[in-house]
């Protein structure tokens, strides 16, 4: 291995453009001072930056979050020094010292961009393959934003959705998934530029990359432009106005460059991908570009030429006009507009969502929490346009689509990490609240994107059916054990898994209003019996885990969740026929029930002993201090759902008998 | 939606070959019997299956493990009928009363493919695009195989790996990683046979999936055939043929088909893929193909004609001769390609575990467990040929390489998911023992097909470095948080976190004895102190969790894993200090310690106040009784990782601090 990534690929040189060079600068001495980071790709994207942010990105610095300005991703996300350097010299509110303090705790500079954290950055990446699958869903939003505010003679939602990507996005399959379906979606404002540089960590791709990507990519239904010669500013400049012009399709450029190009001795080899090039080296690749600066020190030329805040200014300012006149004309969708890009929910909504729970709330038949979630869906949808639903080619299982959805509800084929990340790229252009479905054990496949939501403190929604072992006949490859369980470990994510129609209601809700938060519904795919509840008890559903039935003479307490709480309440049944009453705790949302004070948290769990019961690992209940635990610790079985349950003790009896023994009682 | 999936798309007719009626009739009767699973995907791709499995398949039904046998994948495992069908009556120990029992508890015939519970199936699908991947891995292993053991004038491994998919797999990004490693890799034994009935769950395919798959293929460096007629039996087993003598490539075959072919009302439509028949349309059917015989019987000249028993057993016996000519020129050969697909270690493997474990703890230097990793790695490796490395990219950061490993360590480009399925198809293959490397929090990316490993009882063995907020500056997109705990979740996968090379050393011995179970190695990136310890106590660590300082007077114990073993062994000097004396549990393999004996446990665990350390969520302690826990509750941060333990309050100091402070000392 150690030989291969010493072997040197040529493809292009550096150019001694100032803005070239002050961008390769600010990169390898940001890194160096960091002793730690990328050089390689920033140096090698140093022209393909020039020629798009020079040249053709839609954006004031003074405003990151102007609505209609232009998307730019870096997929290959551990090339942040560049887009920090692009950032910076632009004029955002990034200065000098925070590129100083690149990779140092609490910075504005992190080893890969992060939202939130820089102004100008429009999304976390750093996992390869979904950078380019956020900016599909950017492109997406953009595209039926446009179809759904446009009118004739306003214009005002209309701007490209730019990517940056190397061979590592290229490698992983989600850039497939997101190919393809910007291939299907026609998605004619994204731009995907290619840095081709031929390299990865391991060395040159060709032991083990050697797709032909342009014909790939054209497969998939996308326009092509190149191999041209990535250091070529102008080359870069007209094919982006090529790309521009294009109508239908998607444009992948592929821009052939040299990795660390202007690195004398590291140019085109695998240790310019990951390591500083050192004091020497810095040297000598001063001296090559001709640019004597000391680190982090520009002339004013470069500064000049860089600087995109008077553009920037008028661009908006004219994009201002052409909104206010729309305003005049459309005085009810600007302000919707504004309304949705704003992330805000309807005036309406505390309205809204109390009908919504109490209607379910009053429901006395029982039905799967799938259909729950549609009947909800029924409701909430119409009145929240921003909701923009899909399924990974389960809709009629996951019943994400609601009456008269039209284009508000798309197949995203079998694409389950690729729906999840444009999800994320959706909510990350603003304007709609993504949500999506497929079967629980299918969030392996999307797991990552999830987090990556979770991260972000994106708005979307996982839609998750069939749940448990309840799933039957398809068995264990597709029934999830493990998955609610290892959900709720992920930092920032909601988890509800509701056991009737009024719990569902409010897992919607709740989600709905989460602004900073995605959510996953864990969502059963066989019937479950609804349950009576005071309006008290109705009310705190949202704060987690509440109790279902108080008994003072309980003598344990049962935890329960989803379809389980309707075992929970039979083997009550049972139990109180044997002269053993318990309490019913219901914990639709662990999630939320854990960060409720002590004191409400003590008072629902109760101080008897504690039994859990769940379709999943028993190991999660440990951190309620449970005596005793039912759940299946083995994968499922594929028979009839009743005989899966029956085969793994999860019945009333099993349960009752389970907590008689175990008090002794 | 509905609209939609009641659209017809019209490939072509089913035949009337008696062999394929058979199969349709099996696959309907039986899903109707079941009243569930998948009849369309069955009946469509009949025709198909007697093009195999009637003239090309190499096998003998009455040895499911002859070791040249040709592979057959079903990728698309929700047709899991036709495969059952096809093992029935080609002679497979499956009698049709299991047909009956479809999705039947404990039945031979479960929902999907299950490795381990049908003779005859190789791997088990449903997770769609996985299957594919495990042919890739199985013509890997076949390729590798041929070349380590053939001799001239003995070709003893010489075998062909097909797949049936559809558009499902090809949708799933895996399928991209897939085929691109088949290409580079040159896999010309590799054989995909496409059933390309334009029809998915949601409807027809034109809506989300419009990719130009031959050109995709080509691009990808594969020979591809068609689009034919799927239905003419001729011509599908003529383009096999032609696959059989490409040189140099994979062949893909695109067999156009109609979805549920046979069936004159469901034909083409979106209801044949996942619903029984009905009556009616059984009946229906049977007029359409000129089928009389009742459910479950066959005519004696379709038995006839499926009957591969004779044909299998001499070709095993002319394989056989062909082995025996070999055993009598090359016994050493033979007997450890016997040995080698039987999966047992070699018989001095004891002495071997014994030396590499006695050999890293008489280790005194503090290495990170990465490094510990590749020094165990180059004691094993040359003793044990089986073992096959590699890394998604990351040989210099994982550590999986070994000297001179040659052609026994892959890139495997950035492609986590691909990879693991391709070790598990390997694994599946016989042979090999694989292995592979990537940062932990891309375990996210492969979980499903680690999940698969466990379910299949797989032997291999995940490498996942950077296994915390000791990863420092790239990042909370990069630092695990709650991938420790979520993995320890998945049934049957051994989890080991190992603190210093002895630990390390046993990590990797226990992973490689464990012949039924996948395992995942969790790394440091950062050097870690090396623990002393007795014998007893080296030989305890393979028990998953020990006592790595008692303590007479303790009133606390610490629990701690991986990188955190160091710093609770810093908090108890500080302690001491203090004059609270604490014990030190070591708990580097927490899936193995819980399957300890109660008695073990609780002594190990001991009755004194518990507190748990781990840099990552803290939910996880729950199961272990701590009264408090340090560790990682939200993302991290990009930072030096000093400076993240610190900021995350994850020091020696603070959890001194924190003992002391609950136990009011």
């Amino acid at each position: 291995m150690a030989s291969l990534s010493s072997i040197r690929i040529e493809h292009g040189e550096a150019s001694r453009d100032p803005r070239a060079s002050a961008l390769r600068a600010l990169a390898m001495d940001a890194v160096q001072q960091a002793n730690s980071g990328h050089p390689g790709a920033p140096m090698g994207m140093a022209e393909m930056a020039v020629a798009l942010w020079g040249s053709h990105l839609k954006h004031n610095p003074a405003n990151p979050g102007w609505i209609d300005r232009d998307r730019f991703v870096l997929s290959n996300g551990h090339a942040s020094m560049l887009l920090y350097a692009l950032l910076h010299l632009t004029g955002y509110d990034l200065p000098v010292e925070e590129l100083k303090r690149f990779r140092q705790l609490h910075s504005r500079t992190p080893g890969h961009p992060e939202r939130g954290i820089t102004p100008g950055v429009e999304t976390t990446t750093g996992p390869l393959g979904q950078g380019i699958t956020n900016a599909v869903g950017m492109a997406l939003a953009e595209k039926r934003l446009a179809v759904e505010f446009n009118r004739p003679g306003h214009t005002v939602i209309d701007h490209h959705t730019y990517v940056f990507l190397g061979d590592g996005c290229l490698m992983e399959g989600i850039s497939q998934e997101a190919i393809s379906l910007a291939g299907v979606w026609q998605l004619d404002k994204l731009v995907a530029l290619y840095d081709d540089n031929g390299i990865s960590i391991d060395g040159p791709v060709q032991g083990w990359f050697r797709d032909d990507t342009p014909a790939r990519f054209r497969a998939c239904g996308w326009d092509v432009i190149g191999p041209l010669d990535g250091h070529d500013i102008g080359a870069v400049e007209a094919a982006i106005a090529q790309a521009r012009r294009g109508r239908g399709k998607p444009t992948l450029i592929v821009c052939r460059t040299t990795i660390g190009a202007g690195s004398p001795g590291r140019a085109g080899t695998a240790r310019a991908h990951g390591e500083p090039l050192g004091a020497d080296e810095i040297a000598a690749t001063r001296e090559a570009l001709g640019w004597f600066h000391p680190p982090f020190e520009l002339p004013d030329d470069a500064r000049a030429a860089w600087d995109a805040r008077q553009p920037g200014e008028q661009a908006e300012a004219r994009w201002q006009a052409r909104f206010d006149a729309y305003r005049a004309a459309h005085p009810e969708l600007a302000a919707e507009l504004q309304r949705r890009m704003a992330g805000t929910l309807p005036t309406d909504w505390d309205a809204l969502r109390a009908a919504v729970v109490d209607h379910e709330a009053a429901r006395a038949d029982d039905v799967a929490t799938r259909k729950a979630s549609q009947q909800v869906l029924a409701q909430l949808a119409p009145e929240l346009p921003e909701m923009f639903g899909g399924s990974a080619d389960l809709t009629g299982s996951n019943l994400t689509d609601f009456p008269d959805a039209g284009a508000r509800h798309l197949s995203y084929g079998v694409r389950e990490f690729g729906m999840a990340a444009v999800m994320n790229g959706m909510a990350l252009h603003g304007g709609f609240i993504p949500y999506g479905g497929t079967f629980l054990t299918f969030s392996d496949y999307s797991r990552n994107a999830i987090r990556m939501a979770a991260l972000m403190k994106l708005r979307v929604i996982h839609v998750f059916t069939h749940d448990s072992i309840g799933l039957g006949e398809d068995g264990p490859t597709h029934q999830s054990v493990e998955h609610a369980a290892s959900l709720r470990l992920i930092p920032n994510l909601a988890v509800w898994r509701p056991c009737d129609p009024a719990e569902t209601a409010v897992a919607w809700t709740e989600a709905l209003a989460a602004a900073t938060q995605p959510s996953a519904l864990l969502l059963s795919r066989q019937a479950l019996p609804t349950q009576a509840r005071s309006a008290e008890q109705v009310a705190a559903i949202a704060r987690g885990g509440y109790v279902l039935v108080e008994d003072d003479a309980a003598q344990a307490t049962v935890l329960a969740t989803g379809s389980e709480v309707g075992l929970a309440m039979r083997a009550r049944q049972l139990l109180a026929e044997r002269g053993v009453p318990v309490r019913v705790v219901s914990i639709p949302g662990s999630t939320r029930f854990d960060r409720q004070d002590r004191a409400y948290r003590e008072q629902v769990l109760g101080a008897l002993p504690r039994f859990g019961v769940e379709a999943g690992v028993t190991a999660w209940w440990g951190q309620y201090g449970c005596v005793a635990a039912l759940g299946v610790d083995s994968f499922g079985e594929s028979a009839p759902a009743a005989d899966v349950f029956a085969h793994f003790g999860l019945t009333p009896q099993a349960l009752a008998d389970r907590i008689q023994e175990t008090l002794g009682a």
